[in-house]
Parts: C-alpha cells; sequence; structure tokens
C-alpha cells in the first residue's frame, strides 16, 4: 500500500460501544482512515475504578500513537469521565473525549435548563457529566444503569425484561424533577433508543454522544473542502478474541468489518 | 508474626464470587489459613475467551505460588472450565477445580441421571460441565445466563425482574427433558438460590460447586485429627478497587473482610 496523505484519526473504547462513534464519524468526517481500539480483554470499565481505568485508557493511547494516529477520540464514556486528563496528558496528538460534546448537544436540546443523565456506575460516580452540564447552566439527574450494557450483549434490546429494567432507572431519573433532555452517557445505550422512546415522558428529547462528538471533531479537522476520492479505510484492534470482536462490532456500526488484528496489552 | 506450620490455601477467582467458595473451606477445613485473589480489575472473564482466561489465571496462579500458598483451589467456574489444565501446569503446587467437584455432587444428586446446568457464556460454551457430567453416566442441558452475574451484582436477588429473567432461562433448560438436578455452574449463582428454589419444577433438586469444592479439598489434606487452635487467617488480594472489594466481598463470605492488599498485575 502507497503511503496516505488522509488524515488518520484513533478511536478508542472499551470494547465495540464505542463503534456508534466511529459509525457517526465516518459519516461527518469521511476524508479521513481510522484505527478502532476495543479492549475487550478488560471490558467493562463502567464497574471499575478511576487508577484501573487510567491505566488501561492509557495504554491503549500509547499503542494507538505508535500505529500514526494523528488524532485521538475517546469513545468510551468510562475512560473520558474517570481520565481524560490524564490520557490527554499522556500523548502528544489532540484527544477528544465524549463528555464535552455530549453536554453540549444537552445544553442545547434543553429548554427548562434541566437534563436526565444515563450511564455506568463509575461515569455516574465520577458526576462528569453534572459538572460538564452545570457549567453551561444545565441542571441534572444522574442514574447508575448497569444492568444496560449487559442486556445489550444479550440482544435484549427490544424485550419485556429490558422495558422493565428501563421503567424502573427512568421512573427514578424522571420522579419529582422536569428534565426535558435525557443524555445516553454510555456507548451502548442507543441500541436502546427506540425502547427509551416509547418510556419517557412526553416533550423529552434524547441525545447521545456519537452525533456531537463527530461534530467536535469535524470541527477540530477544520472544513473539507472537496469530497473523499475513496472510502475511509478501517483497522481495529481487539484485546480479546477477534471473531466475538467482528460480530458483536458488526450490530454496533451497521457494516461488515473486515479488518481485525489481536493485540496482547499485558506486555 | 511467627511463622505458622498450618497448611497455606490460596483460593482463585475472578472477582469475588469465589468467596462463596472459601466460605465453605473456612467450616470444613478450619486447620489451613488462606490466601483469597480476585482478579476484580479484569472480571467478567465469563464473556472473554480461552487464551484471555488462561493467561489472567496463570498470571494470578504465579503470585499466590510466589505467596507461598501449597494448595491453589481455583474457584473460578470460568477458569476451571477454559484452563484448567494450562493452571496445572504452570505451577508446582497441587490444583483444585470448581467443574469435578461439581460434577461429583450432581451425580450423586441425581436419580434420572439428567442435569441442568446454568453457567456463564465462557463456561457454557466450554462444555466442561457436560463432559464432566457425561464421564459420571450423567447427560446434560446447559444454558449461559449472562444477565444473572449483573443482576446478583445490581443486588436484585430476590427482584421481580430476575424472577422474570430466571423464569426465561429455566424454561429453555427444563423444557422437554427430565432434569432432577440443577447445577449452579458459576459462583455468583448461590445468591440467586432462594429465588431459583421457588422457580424449579418440583423433585429437583439445587447443587454447587462450593460444598463439594471444598470436601475435595479436606480429602486432599487428610482428615484432621484435632481441632484448630485459632482462626483460620485470611489474607485477601485484588487487582481493582479494595474498598470496593470489601464491600461486595463481605456479602458473599458473611463476614468481615479485614486485610485486603492491592495487587497490579499488569506489570
Amino acid at each position: 500500500m502507497s503511503k496516505s496523505t488522509r488524515q488518520k484519526i484513533a478511536v478508542f473504547d472499551s470494547g465495540v460501544g464505542g463503534l456508534t462513534v466511529l459509525k457517526e464519524l465516518l459519516r461527518i468526517v469521511p476524508e479521513a482512515d481510522y484505527l478502532y481500539f476495543g479492549d475487550t480483554a478488560r471490558l467493562p470499565y463502567g464497574s471499575k475504578s478511576a487508577e484501573t481505568v487510567a491505566k488501561y485508557a492509557i495504554s491503549a493511547a500509547h499503542f494507538l500513537e505508535s500505529q500514526g494516529a494523528e488524532l485521538l477520540v475517546v469513545a468510551c464514556n468510562t475512560a473520558t469521565a474517570l481520565a481524560f486528563d490524564k490520557i490527554k496528558a499522556s500523548v502528544r496528538l489532540p484527544v477528544i473525549g465524549v463528555v464535552e460534546p455530549g453536554a453540549d448537544s444537552a445544553a442545547r436540546a434543553s429548554k427548562s435548563k434541566s437534563a436526565a443523565v444515563l450511564a455506568t456506575d463509575a461515569t455516574i460516580s465520577s458526576h462528569a457529566y453534572q459538572r460538564a452540564l452545570a457549567a453551561r447552566g444545565i441542571s441534572s439527574r444522574e442514574k447508575a444503569c448497569p444492568l444496560f450494557v449487559p442486556l445489550v450483549e444479550e440482544g435484549w434490546v427490544n424485550h419485556q425484561v429490558t422495558e422493565q429494567v428501563a421503567r424502573i432507572y427512568l421512573a427514578e431519573v424522571f420522579d419529582g424533577g422536569k428534565p426535558d433532555v435525557l443524555l445516553l452517557g454510555c456507548t451502548h445505550y442507543p441500541l436502546l433508543r427506540p425502547l427509551l422512546e416509547r418510556l419517557i415522558p412526553a416533550g423529552v428529547t434524547i441525545v447521545d454522544s456519537a452525533e456531537s462528538t463527530a461534530m467536535a471533531v469535524r470541527e477540530q479537522m477544520g472544513t473539507s473542502n472537496s469530497p473523499p476520492p475513496t472510502k475511509s479505510s478501517l483497522q481495529c484492534f481487539a484485546t480479546d478474541s477477534m471473531e466475538k470482536f467482528r460480530r458483536l462490532g458488526e450490530e454496533f456500526l451497521g457494516r461488515a468489518i473486515e479488518n481485525v488484528q489481536h493485540v496482547d496489552v499485558d506486555g
């Protein structure tokens, strides 16, 4: 292969969930080439401590830098919430996380200046979204939803059990307050969007960080003057089974995944 | 502290679940001292590949050997199912897993020579219980239950959602066949035992590997002639947050956990 002059953007996640962000990037920033790193051997990050998540994320960031990445997108909400500054300090390239763009979208969408946030245990405990929303004048109620990721991975995205679990989580976050925005702070949750749309109160808008993060990357890259001459290349790296990554990943990305390479991150 | 002449038994699990095995060991083999290693930074093992699980389990086994363990109990069903031979080959001390003792218990309890097995994705895919049961003349139906561990960790051990999920899983495994034993092939599942007891067909006995594994250790150690002069010492090691290990772990062990030390396994 001849050396490409296209920019190489790396997307990092604990697993396949970040492919929902990559999907938006391929649409909004089609002139770049992509690297995707899923730390599937050590997922989920959502139940782990800040120190552990930072260590894992930094090792992935170093790997992607060594692969020639020119911009790093931390597509993992937990890694962004718990370790964004540490990741940023550990590499020389520009880094974009999902929390700030997600908070931007929520702030734009909310008229009542009140948002509900659903995310993993670790993201909620960090209050990263709450802080980012407060900085934009938005008050928020947060709810950890530890069963959503396993329910999505079980394939029960439209199942009565998932509906029952969602009703319990939503009741807590909408009880009393008047949020008019529901921010999905985990890359798995967009797959539950059709179900959640049915259950939220009237007048509530759902926003997720995938599209707004891609828009933030668009801004960082500057406007593209010409349409891309060829399709973006995509090289995926996974730390656990490549076959499982490919199978699950295609559901999240919505297209075939051709190149997956195994990476051993434990040295 | 003076050097103890008591035998030092190491118990290894991906997280806190193996404490259900340690609980039985403290009761049945009270004259030993214990080390417990929970690989909480890299859990769960149940959704990972055999290669990754073997690598993680072997690094834990080496650590425990370096800490003076004289016998290693692999309390993790997934690690036993996927990597028992590799773990055994990697250390010089005797190793006991949970699958063979669990299959022994099931074989003793079954009159119809037919068992139902519930476990994680990885354990079921390995068919380790199916093979162990077949070697004892017992046919089996297996069912992966990926939502049980997150439901237990959410604390929903007696929740209507968990009951609904359990009904779905049990219906599949009891449909048609005539198992008279339900083997719980994951260390988290004993916490769901009261709920499962209510849902299983009449005449079905629940067995789990914790007690039978402790009996296998008892056999390996020989009969104890005298009651132990003092309480067993217990040193725990966790690869993620010590506070979380202590908090969750006390629910599984049913007693206070005093000594937890953090271990960095990624070198």
